[in-house]
């Protein structure tokens, strides 16, 4: 990517300094964030710059990257250890990892997939921290261990999200963000999970990942739904689709006291109406990302087969189709998550 | 008031039912709703209307107002029983008296002073539910037991924000609300409080109610102002103006990981910028009212004097001059809480 526009080029090998280690990617996961950078990186840089004078920076905030350098986009990876640079001890030549995406170097965070300097996973090579890799254990498709980094999002905002046993949750968007949600509330023992999508294949996608009930709202209103199969437990709503308006939307459509835990990435201005929020006392909680236990354990899962999240994967692409399957993955009755696989 | 309009009038005398008691008006104070209400009343019926539609309506929703239809509005009163209804037995004619502004009949809940059929503070004469009343003791003005209904707003909020001994709070916004909330957090010994507000009359009671920092916006930021203090502490941010665009203020403000209380009541639409939240992981409560033990906590602080809130009261006013105390309040340096005594 150069000027949030999207090509397939040559770059000059990565080398890896100390403490890093050169790998292949063996599979990368298309990220709807990647696809939402294209259209809004710049107004998301603008308002990084604003946020950024409001206060100092924090000690470990990402070193920004320059949209007019080349950008190699791909944070949801798999790869091959295939050389070490100087001062590694954690992994070795042929070890099969996943790490966070982020690197260091004496400049300081690097988001590894949004960054000059550290290419992501849609290319053939990246540099990775030593330290930060985690050895995927034998007997695990790279393509599942290649979804680590997308569960470990649901499992974040399930726990930022303080639902606990006895509570029950809407999920309003099953793309691969709201499915790992799903998912990682199955997986918890949360009861009844009430998801809700306009697309056919995506509802199938939550039933298969184990949703209890699966609406599609144009039919049935989530709440409605909702109030079917509960109606009095204490209430999360989980927004996932991440577009204007859908704060609005939740906001108004729950019930008094009522949670919502905001994961979908709306990178846009949006529109609310407070009063909803304050006539009900409701709570806003926005999640990002996650930490390394929860990225460990969202590699548990999958290494261990407790989860479904592997039903998301609907197709693969190599790196000449990069473009094609940014485009692909618009129609959601088409894909969920394109692999590309360099 | 009718159609959202100010007016004074005489009005039929209302009559206790059973279980009501008449009261006449010692005092009863002006609140930014009502002045909000004049202007959003209509366009809050209408939220209301698309709200009611989402879901059952709530078993203790208040009844409606007709806007077309009288409205003595008022609900921050304190009064003296002059009459009871048949089957009293809490209060005596002769008591004085304040009361949450709600009163019950056949048809349900209403909101005292958004009724058409439970008359405000602002007139002469109001009818309570027995038992929901309160007997202020003797000792404390009647000017002062009006203000228990604002300060439960600030005691409901502080409590609702969960903040904790050790935490740090930045309060935008130095009305009554503010106040209120500057009160109640330097009661239980939160510090620092930094308080914000373009108006030096405002910032004066902020000192005055014992807010440890007190800024002007224009001159020092608030989170700076809160850094060179303190800066450490976990923070919760009090959104106390309740106009656009200061939810976003406060969000783009916001530290890592902060939490923002809403109790500022913004009836218009707003413009929120989702990724402020989603960057830092924030949390947004709304909140609004209080509880019956809250409502009595705050006529016990004015009670046994811990608390600085009668600080706020900055004039009295009779029955003629509510529409020009309106007026007034739009003033910051002239007014903070304008009493009627009719």
């Amino acid at each position: 990517m150069r000027n949030w526009t999207l090509d397939v080029r040559d770059l000059p090998d990565p080398v890896p300094a100390s403490g890093q280690v050169l790998v292949r990617t063996l599979a990368c996961g298309i990220c709807g964030s990647d696809l939402h950078m294209l259209k809004h990186g710049a107004a998301m840089q603008a308002l990084g710059e604003e946020l950024s004078k409001q206060a100092p920076p924090e000690p470990i905030s990402p070193v920004r990257m320059d949209p007019a350098l080349d950008v190699v986009m791909g944070h949801e990876f798999c790869a091959e250890v295939v050389e070490l640079g100087p001062d590694c001890s954690n992994v070795k030549v042929g070890d099969v990892v996943v790490s966070m995406p982020i690197a260091f170097d004496a400049a300081g965070l690097h988001t590894v997939g949004y960054s000059n300097l550290f290419p992501g996973g849609y290319g053939e090579l990246m540099v990775l921290n030593d330290l930060a890799a985690i050895k995927v254990p034998t007997g695990i498709s790279h393509r599942h261990a290649a979804l680590t980094e997308p569960l470990a999002v649901g499992i974040h905002a399930v726990a930022k999200s303080k639902i606990e046993a006895g509570d029950a949750a809407v999920v309003l968007g099953c793309g691969p963000v709201g499915l790992a949600v799903i998912d990682e509330l199955v997986r918890r023992g949360i009861e009844p999970v009430v998801a809700a999508d306009f697309s056919p294949a995506r509802r199938a996608l939550a039933a298969k990942v184990g949703a209890h009930e699966v609406i599609d709202p144009k039919v049935e209103r989530p709440m409605d739904a909702w109030r079917r199969v509960d109606g009095a437990k204490p209430l999360v709503i989980f927004e996932a689709v991440g577009v204007p308006g859908m704060i609005d939307q939740a906001m108004v459509m729950a019930p008094r006291n009522a949670r919502i835990l905001v994961v979908g990435v709306c990178m846009e201005d949006d529109r609310i109406r407070p009063m909803a929020g304050i006539g009900r006392e409701l709570n806003i909680q926005f999640a990002l990302g996650y930490d390394p236990l929860e990225f460990a354990r969202a590699l548990q899962a999958l290494v261990e087969g407790t989860t479904r999240y592997p039903e998301i994967v609907t197709g693969t692409v190599g790196v000449e189709g990069v473009p094609q399957a940014f485009t692909d993955l618009g129609n959601p009755e088409a894909h969920a998550k394109i692999l590309v696989e360099p």
